[in-house]
């Protein structure tokens, strides 16, 4: 009996966790996993993580025969190369890892890989809202901030594999130094569940809002989902952040669409649980600072797809 | 006798002057003329002009059956729809002008047009240094700045066809005001030829450099040109114009570079006289704005085809 290899795997690298799903050739994810990224210093042990959650799973659907290959999305991800390249998110990450190649070895299946957000746009223009677009950009607001561009219905790489990436384009100059990249105002040091956290840090070092819920929280114990749940509780610093976070996002988005004039932008990724106390200054901003040739054209939208789907069906779209 | 139509015009509409060109199938510029832009306030009576400066060449060719149509290259140039849209450096410029349609009127020739930018590197992947580039991004610091992105072996024009407005970039947010649009901190509004003069005249004021060359000189009699003869006497404060011009302009293209990862940036127009002067510092200013992925990969040059020949070129070519 021949096999049918009507499966392939979608993984998605993300700075803290990796999710990944066996995806039929319906776009269906018939299972689905995660493990943590940021729990592993060595690439090598990851893989070895990584194949060790999803091995059941392969035998589940009736063997590695069964699979197509594998489709990778991750952070600075080379698609020509199938390498990941000084990701400055993954604390595996050194210098160039040959990431496709490591994995094909241990898997037995040809394994394919793209920058993580350019996954996620894949995935939308193949299963979400994307679906008649030509020109869109996906923006992933996750521990960093990614991005996917569409232009003329094809994802642009650019001329080295490493295009879109949009959370280290230079928003503030002379702004917050990144934590790791060391570049002074570049978007993911704001727009990234990490700047969110860091601009509630500062705004409670400044002492302007003595009253606010997260006074009683250490630093530690601050994050992105702690911000919106007090946002949402009327606290006013936490609602600040997200007005600040949102008018530097507009107009790094502004920005991109004077570049190449999308259609729509989807943003996805956790911080878009905070829905419209970050989505109306990011659309306010946004407009303001385009010139008016621009304005009120373009959709700025949430993904349609489920938080993870995006990223996994896209990259697993890779594989086939 | 059939007529051969084996020419067309090309017309490159610059802020200050307008340069056009018979072209034939070789891309050789057999005549050309120049008028002035900005010396007229309403589109008829600059297209009668520029109808009354091309007639003659039109003649000389044997007439209008020799032409198979005109190509436009125009600030804020509709690709889609042959319109020039709040074009802000456009004396005549009113709300939408359907200027291919007033053309054809006018000539009895189909008309095209697009942005001016995207015609110059129309031009140099044709016939200049981005032949056989796939990826690569024009730059034109005129009047104004323009760009034209190409990714994936083609222009993008975006949904709406107004891709490639990178002079309307926020570089600086809360920076320099610009002088038609309002915006805060535009990219034009420190690397076009405007930005330039305002930036000499800022330093002249702030009295830094009580023996500048420029200090002899009137506000109304400064403009870029002089400011780069005097740099290049040694000029102190014009050559502070010229390295912060560049530290800007190199901030920009880093982030481009990030975003659609080109393999070539090539400046164009008449900044570009400033040579060392200018690149010097836009290339370690680009190269220090970018993360380590993105370094010592992009070449950074001045255009191969000659000031007014890509535009012309690049703009004949959309009437083929």
């Amino acid at each position: 009996m021949k096999a049918s290899k009507d499966l392939v795997i979608g993984i998605d690298i993300g700075g803290t966790n990796t999710v990944f799903g066996m995806v039929n050739r319906d776009g269906k994810i018939i299972s689905r996993g995660t493990i943590s990224t940021s729990a592993f210093s060595e690439v090598e042990k990851y893989i070895d993580h990584l194949y060790d959650a999803i091995k059941p799973e392969i035998e589940k659907a009736g063997g590695v025969e069964m699979f197509s290959g594998i489709g990778i999305g991750a952070p600075n991800g080379n698609y020509y190369k199938g390498t990941i390249e000084y990701a400055p998110n993954l604390k595996w990450q050194k210098g160039i890892i040959p990431f496709a190649e490591m994995m094909e070895k241990k898997f037995g299946l040809p394994s394919f890989l793209t920058n993580d957000a350019n996954a996620a746009a894949v995935g939308e223009m193949k299963y979400g809202a994307a679906k008649n677009m030509k020109d869109f950009i996906m923006i992933t607001l996750g521990t960093g901030v990614g991005s996917g561009i569409v232009a003329n219905g094809a994802v642009i790489y650019g001329h080295d594999g490493f295009a879109g990436e949009m959370g280290h384009m230079t928003v503030l100059p002379g702004g917050r130094k990144h934590w790791s990249t060391g570049a002074y105002g570049p978007l993911e040091a704001y727009a990234s569940a990490t700047g969110v956290r860091l601009t509630a840090i500062e705004f409670l070092g400044a002492g302007k809002y003595p009253d606010s819920l997260l006074e009683k929280y250490t630093n530690e114990a601050i994050n992105s989902k702690l911000i919106y749940e007090c946002a949402e509780k009327g606290d006013a610093l936490c609602r600040e952040v997200f007005r600040i976070t949102g008018e530097i996002l507009g107009l790094a988005l502004a920005n991109a669409v004077m570049f190449s004039s999308p259609e729509a932008i989807f943003l996805f990724g956790g911080l878009c649980e905070a829905g419209d106390l970050l989505m109306k200054p990011v659309k306010e901003s946004m407009e303001k600072n385009l010139i008016p040739v621009f304005q009120n054209k373009v959709q700025l939208i949430f993904s349609e797809l489920k938080q993870s789907d995006a990223a996994i069906l896209g990259a697993s779209a890779l594989a086939w």
